[in-house]
């Protein structure tokens, strides 16, 4: 197998696709034009409306082997997923490719899906029981994982041919507009959506909320939407607005944010300045304590790029910054910013961080702070697996911002349960050492050696900063040398960098 | 040639490229996928800001025969297809294709770039000395002309492949982010420009008014954008919002505006109805009168599409109206609501009327009130061509009003400076009989024999009700029989259908 510009070997073919070799960000041009959505004609009074999920399933003329899409802004919460897995299963479809932005753990159900040959193969972010299902080897072809705006990618460039889009709709009307900022099951944007509303052969809207022509505001546009189907609840608001909201109280981990603070405010902080940070508890300190920050200074940042929450919001509201820009909300006062708040804006998963496009939001993001489950001595970044080699995580937006952002922070404590975060080498490479600046523990930094700016900088600060390999050593010298996962030569799944190149795999897991 | 569903003969055959005769509104389906757009890496830092046209002609890699393409949101008031196609000029450039969606008197500094072989033809409308010089022959190639929504349908499926796109931006920032509400050139939305910046090869926006990233609101986003050209002026505020911005004072006029919001009261009017009417002066009165009505009986319409003028805007903010449709803004108080009112919302032209979608706003319109430059005994309606055979008209969104509101209007007065409007044939077949339903003039209206349920809903009102024939007669006891235009047998430009038939053509004038 050749050898990519991570180091890791990887296969010329996958599912009896020919994908290449990773070899560094933007070192693959792309080729050709995008793939054409299928033309339909809409004549005056069709009613688009359609009573059940079987009906509309006999309607759009499912196949097996076909491939079917879902997005992920109901989140823990979401039912649309099992609601419509389950009656494809029920009708008896076989091999259907499912081709979701991301699934979670209320996914579970599926599982039995992947073990009788519903499902053949899953192409999208899964998060808990169906990543452990696929490392078990029950997947009978490849997973492929990709970024949030590398499935743009995938689906514009045809590399993913969706055939039936199923969009879980907050609030729709009978002619298919859609949001998500209203109804009892209020998700905020459906940004992941919009590249299967535009490029799906057809494209089927599923509500619990549906409203008086017209719905608005408008996310998504009725000429996209073949078919409406009404529903009692496309999930639940619980498990919808789930994430770790709450800022992190653990005494490490407010270390390790404040730490990456006052990398961001020497290196950084300016007037008009711009940063993504996301839900997790650290992100979430993070944002607070640049908040502070930034109003003590009377400094103003440009824009905000999320995933949105309160911590957001508030800095918005408050006028610590002039735009936010939302891909996913996270809380109900993100959703009621994004419907209230002209400054607050949805932005299409095309604008968010696709390489192959004229140019997205994090190419502008002068910090992007970010997690990891294991970080290496050559930066590289894993977000995928679990040091045991179980598949656990999507890769969410962490290629495009790490690649974007001016400065790259990653969060991370030096071990968790007494294995070590910084390693040797990670299990999988999800991000490039090449697109990751700064590496923050609750023991100090490490700085990408091509960073010398950075180095610079920091000079005077009071932040410990280390080379990688010193912080490998000292988690090794707390934890022991980590063990090597235990894996056989199976691979069951591919993780490609946002431009489409390979840039590992990942094996399945022995004696489970 | 064939003849075609309206009975007039129609080559199979322009400019090389082979076209179907018109066979009836949804009588022709589409084939096949839309085009693929060209695919564009962007790597981070890439500066989008050139400093002349010349530079971003050079960059965009234009050569001899290529499409360029334009809006026309600054309608009379534009000066950026004159200083794109000036400097194409002095490039040197020949055999260009021009696409825009139309041209107006401004942009008569043209018509010597058709003598010169600079434009080989023109796609788009042609409103005035452009047309002119058209139909006195001096287009190299044979123009085509589209409806707005027949335009966005050529463009998503090849027939039209824009090389560059070159859109003027009232406001911009350095990374592409685009929008109409603000700056001295304000115009509403960027409507038009949608298609072009998702389809076009290559994306120039034009701006006078450039401001700090990011710019927002955003009506087209930076991902589609690969330049930005600061010119000191795109536009003159006082031609961008033209148009007869002023209620008729006309005594017949305003008759003609009683009759038609009569027609409408008895025939349409209900609670949650919805209906467009134009920005000239009828229809301007016929909105107004409208409200009037709607506000003594409370009803509130659901939806009013627009081409949106200060008459709508106060219907939204009074309440009589839940949402305003805008793809164009014809005066100030048209901008500042689509900026300020979140129930205004800018619609993509793809959404508007394309009859190859999965359905557009016309589609659910109730009612369409629309003008004529002849109406014909079949209820055929030419809005492109004068009785002297000129073309001196776009087609405008007329095709797919008509096509899809359940009742449409056509008010004319029964002749002009003593020449029939109602006449036994018209001189150019823009929108076929069988999609027009009352024809409203001084003198009474005709209603199209197929609505008998209209008839019934009339009766016991004082509107005047003729057949067509009769109205046709007293036209003509006034005028006398109408001249015959004065053409060749040479065609200068072919008249689409919305879905891309040949639904007529126009014949050079003679002896001009």
């Amino acid at each position: 197998m050749p050898v990519n510009a991570v180091g890791r070997e990887v296969p010329s073919e996958i599912n009896g696709v020919r994908f290449k070799p990773f070899a560094g960000d933007m070192k693959t041009p792309p080729e050709g034009r995008r793939a054409g959505s299928l033309i339909r004609m809409t004549p005056r009074g069709r009613n688009k409306v359609v009573k059940s999920l079987k009906e509309v399933i006999k309607n759009v003329g499912l196949e097996d082997g076909m491939t079917v899409s879902f997005h992920h802004h109901l989140r823990n919460g979401d039912f649309v997923v099992n609601m419509v897995m389950k009656t494809i299963e029920k009708m008896g479809f076989k091999n259907i490719r499912l081709a979701p932005t991301a699934l979670f753990p209320i996914h579970e159900p599926l599982v039995p899906m992947l073990k009788n040959g519903t499902i053949r193969r899953i192409e999208g972010s899964m998060n808990g029981p169906l990543g452990k299902a696929t490392s078990e080897g029950y997947m009978k072809e490849t997973a492929i994982l990709r970024s949030h705006s590398g499935r743009v990618r995938a689906i514009e460039s045809g590399e993913i041919h969706v055939d039936v889009a199923f969009i879980a709709a907050p609030t729709a009307d009978a002619y298919g507009n859609l949001n998500g900022v209203d109804g009892p099951s209020a998700c905020g944007p459906l940004a992941y959506a919009m590249v299967d509303a535009y490029h799906a052969d057809h494209t089927v809207a599923i509500t619990d909320n549906l409203v008086p022509y017209p719905a608005h505001p408008i996310s998504i546009f009725q000429h996209q939407i073949d078919y409406v189907v009404p529903v009692d609840k496309i999930g639940d608001p619980a498990g919808i607005m789930s994430g770790t909201l709450r800022i992190t109280t653990s005494p490490t981990r407010l270390k390790i944010a404040r730490y990456a603070v006052k990398v961001i405010e020497k290196v950084a902080l300016k007037p008009g300045f711009s940063f993504q940070a996301g839900a997790g508890g650290v992100s979430l300190a993070v944002t607070k304590f640049l908040g502070d920050i930034m109003r003590k200074r009377g400094i103003k940042a440009s824009f905000i790029n999320g995933g949105v929450t309160k911590y957001v919001v508030d800095m918005l509201h408050e006028g610590l910054v002039d735009v936010v820009f939302d891909g996913q909300a996270f809380d109900l006062d993100a959703v009621r910013s994004l419907k209230e708040d002209p400054n607050h804006i949805e932005t299409p998963l095309a604008m968010y961080g696709n390489p192959y496009s004229s140019g997205g939001v994090v190419n502008m993001l002068d910090v992007g702070v970010l997690g990891a489950t294991e970080v290496d001595i050559d930066f590289n970044v894993n977000v995928n697996t679990h040091s045991d080699g179980y598949l656990l995580h999507g890769i969410g937006g962490h290629q495009e911002v790490a690649a974007g952002a001016a400065l790259t922070i990653i969060t991370v404590p030096l071990y968790r349960y007494r294995v070590p975060v910084i390693r040797e080498r990670v299990t999988t490479v999800t991000t490039p050492g090449e697109v990751v600046d700064v590496i923050v523990t609750e023991r100090g930094i490490a700085v990408n050696p091509k960073r010398d700016d950075i180095l610079e900088a920091l000079k005077g600060t009071d932040i410990p900063v280390w080379d990688i390999e010193d912080l490998m050593k000292k988690a090794y010298s707390i934890c022991g040398r980590p063990e090597e996962p235990k894996t056989t030569d199976e691979i069951i799944a591919a993780i490609l960098w946002r431009d489409g190149t390979l840039i590992d795999v990942v094996y399945k897991v022995k004696n489970h």
